[in-house]
């Protein structure tokens, strides 16, 4: 047997772990300032919940982990967190509306692996449940700006309304069967450009000319701007009046549920190309997965749950990190300071810890009596950034020896005076 | 189809996961002051490594959830997190040690659902794996005494070293192969009296002469300090010098792999009566899985991993948490403002939350505009602590009206006071 991971699956050591948890902090912080709260639901799901008509289709059904437990129930492991937010509002129809929560946790895909895609990943996602006002909408992505201000990561907010691009299939005389096709073709449009939408819609077999309307017509802000989708919109739009905000018609998020305003965020002037984070507005896909979960009726008229949200990914997030910010990454240690103590000085050592501990600096401590010089190259290893030396000498003069493994500077300090020193050296080089 | 979760599956709604959240970070927190590390590994692991001859044994691979994925590679569910971990260093055996790192995060268990018992649970482990030093054993206790410390819970830590154990089984002239029942017979005395454990040890085929001697010996302290077993728990003890720190000889934690130290904390003058958290020494476990799992070879004389650990038990630590603390739980919502607007103000009332929340203060808003008595309901619902009413005669005296919902007591203030009204009366209701 080797040791080996499962095919597409993937450990974080410390040293990117810490990056990882940073970021899930500020992103948790964020979603807790919009007044979300935290909801957890477990990472199996019951076959059928998953399988339900109305979740996740039959595309991610075929990328499902399946398995069963020992009384031969069908389950499944979580490919989203939209799933289990309906199953949740289901079963707790009463609760107060709007309900918002967020989720932070894993989900599974069983599919091919590419760049950068593995078969777990996290989702981070907030969801109000029960409001109707476009400024629901407009919370879900003022959410999403201050999230990547406090990353300080730059981005751009593509923002639509599903129903521009529907009336535009229309209007451009698209049959009803082909209009997904072209709405999918038209979402390139910023990636491919003119020709090759028009190419891919010929492919689809759209008319020449239907596709060229579709085209134009998505180009047209003017005559857009009449739409019924950009009258749901423009409130949006003027609650958020950011910049960093841009109306795009040509904008489709697939064919996934969503029946109102959409959005994708993206960084500027990155190399990664993907949306970071991405939502919308989904009125229908509850009441519907609930109506088809309890066999076609609707319990109450109460069964109608509008719903919008944003999902954050971790993953893109941390790849634009990696390229604008390498100066956060690659931490191998939590630890602020390494306490070596003399080998005959091991007791010291411990008490100096826990005084350190107890002033809320971050301490390992050398049990090894191997050595300073041992003590330090442990130190290196992991980089900690400071060390604290227990001699003979510093414990006859009441002081310890503090090394600052960056400089090479060495301080004799009393230990109630080192979280000082090193909370404001800290500081002076970050 | 019902909406149903997995069997011995749960959802934690926010007016628990709220709490949840906290004890974990409480943890985490002082898992990294004691230079622990985060790592994270799969949910999913390769069915060959939980399999592995030297991992969890026979018993826990029954209540394994097994999976396959498209590719026909056979995966299972972690029953825990001490086994990836192994594998983890198996596969990064370059990495510098003492190697501490963390993991908090849940593990699968198929098994019959009792009270108290789900199938979906967390497991808060932190590990340090490559140190022989009785100060590593000890730190892993003295950890444990500040994380219940932050809680707020009273323990009591039992102590004892596995050796004493197997030379008083030996002394006492028990069988080898009935070593392991008298021994699990005996870690129930504190439960079941000297009275039972005679009986249980007689139904086990142990004879009376050897069952009597081996309970007196464990209850004869002073001649059990002559034993290796002793020697080996003595400077453990005496680093820590905590009253709540109590050697207990017939402590044995089951027939897992330790080898030396195992401890056990309780919560005192509880309806909890099992373990909080628990761990020990297991010097050869990660050795015996990496050689199974690499078919029988040592790879160099550094395949020696002495490693010791503790692991925290979520559910347990909650439910003395809302024994002792009940005033902690439940509630509704991380929210701590509700920003209700008129109908005409609600782009006032927008600009309002982002400044509170600017000012590091949970906000939500009413954007329903059904007025401020239906807002009031929402509020009291979710047990928002504070109000922040925006209405025409506010607005044009720059002011708003913050209520607090406990009290009934309004007050008129600029949006620059609210912050720090709201953090004032904060501390003085809890």
């Amino acid at each position: 047997m080797e040791l080996q991971l499962p095919r597409g699956m993937r450990d974080f050591a410390p040293e990117e772990k810490i990056l990882r948890d940073e970021v899930i902090s500020i992103i948790k912080g964020v979603f807790e300032l919009y007044g979300f709260s935290p909801l957890e639901t477990p990472v199996v799901e019951r076959w059928e919940v998953l399988s339900a008509k109305y979740s996740g289709g039959e595309e991610i059904l075929k990328e499902t982990f399946r398995l069963t437990d020992q009384g031969g129930r069908e389950l499944g492991l979580r490919y989203d967190l939209t799933v289990p937010l309906a199953r949740f509002v289901g079963m707790n129809p009463t609760i107060k509306r709007p309900f918002k929560r967020y989720q932070i946790g894993t989900v599974y895909r069983d599919g091919p692996i590419k760049k950068g895609r593995t078969r777990e990943f996290y989702q981070c996602d907030a969801d109000i449940v029960g409001s109707n006002s476009p400024l629901a909408d407009a919370e879900c992505v003022q959410l999403a700006l201050d999230v990547f201000e406090r990353l300080g990561i730059d981005v751009q907010v593509k923002v639509n309304n599903r129903k521009v691009l529907y009336e535009l299939a229309q209007s451009a005389g698209i049959p009803k069967e082909l209009t997904e096709a072209a709405i999918l073709s038209l979402d390139k449009l910023e990636k491919i450009g003119p020709d090759e939408v028009l190419n891919e819609m010929a492919e689809r077999g759209i008319s020449r000319s239907n596709a060229e309307r579709f085209l134009a017509g998505a180009q047209d802000r003017k005559a857009l701007k009449n739409s019924e989708g950009y009258r749901e919109l423009e409130p949006v739009l003027s609650a958020l009046q950011d910049p960093r905000v841009v109306w795009t018609p040509s904008l489709a998020r697939g064919l996934s549920y969503y029946t109102g305003t959409i959005y994708e965020v993206y960084a500027k002037n990155s190399s990664v190309t993907g949306s970071l984070a991405a939502g919308g507005r989904y009125d229908n896909m509850i009441g519907q997965f609930l109506r088809a979960a309890r066999g076609g009726t609707m319990n109450s008229p109460d069964e109608v749950w509008p719903a919008v949200g944003i999902s954050f990914g971790l993953e893109p997030i941390l790849e634009v990190l990696k390229e604008k910010h390498p100066e956060r990454i690659a931490r191998k240690t939590v630890t602020q300071v390494y306490v070596i103590p003399f080998k005959t000085l091991l007791a010291e050592g411990r008490a100096i810890c826990q005084q350190l501990r107890r002033a809320g600096i971050k301490t390992d401590m050398d049990f090894s009596a191997k050595g300073i010089s041992d003590g330090l190259k442990y130190a290196n290893a992991y980089e900690i950034p400071f060390v604290v030396i227990v001699g003979p000498d510093e414990v006859a003069a009441g002081k310890v020896k503090l090394r600052d493994m960056r400089s090479g500077e060495e301080k004799l300090l009393t230990v109630d005076e080192v979280p000082q020193q090193i909370k404001s050296q800290e500081r002076r080089s970050p």
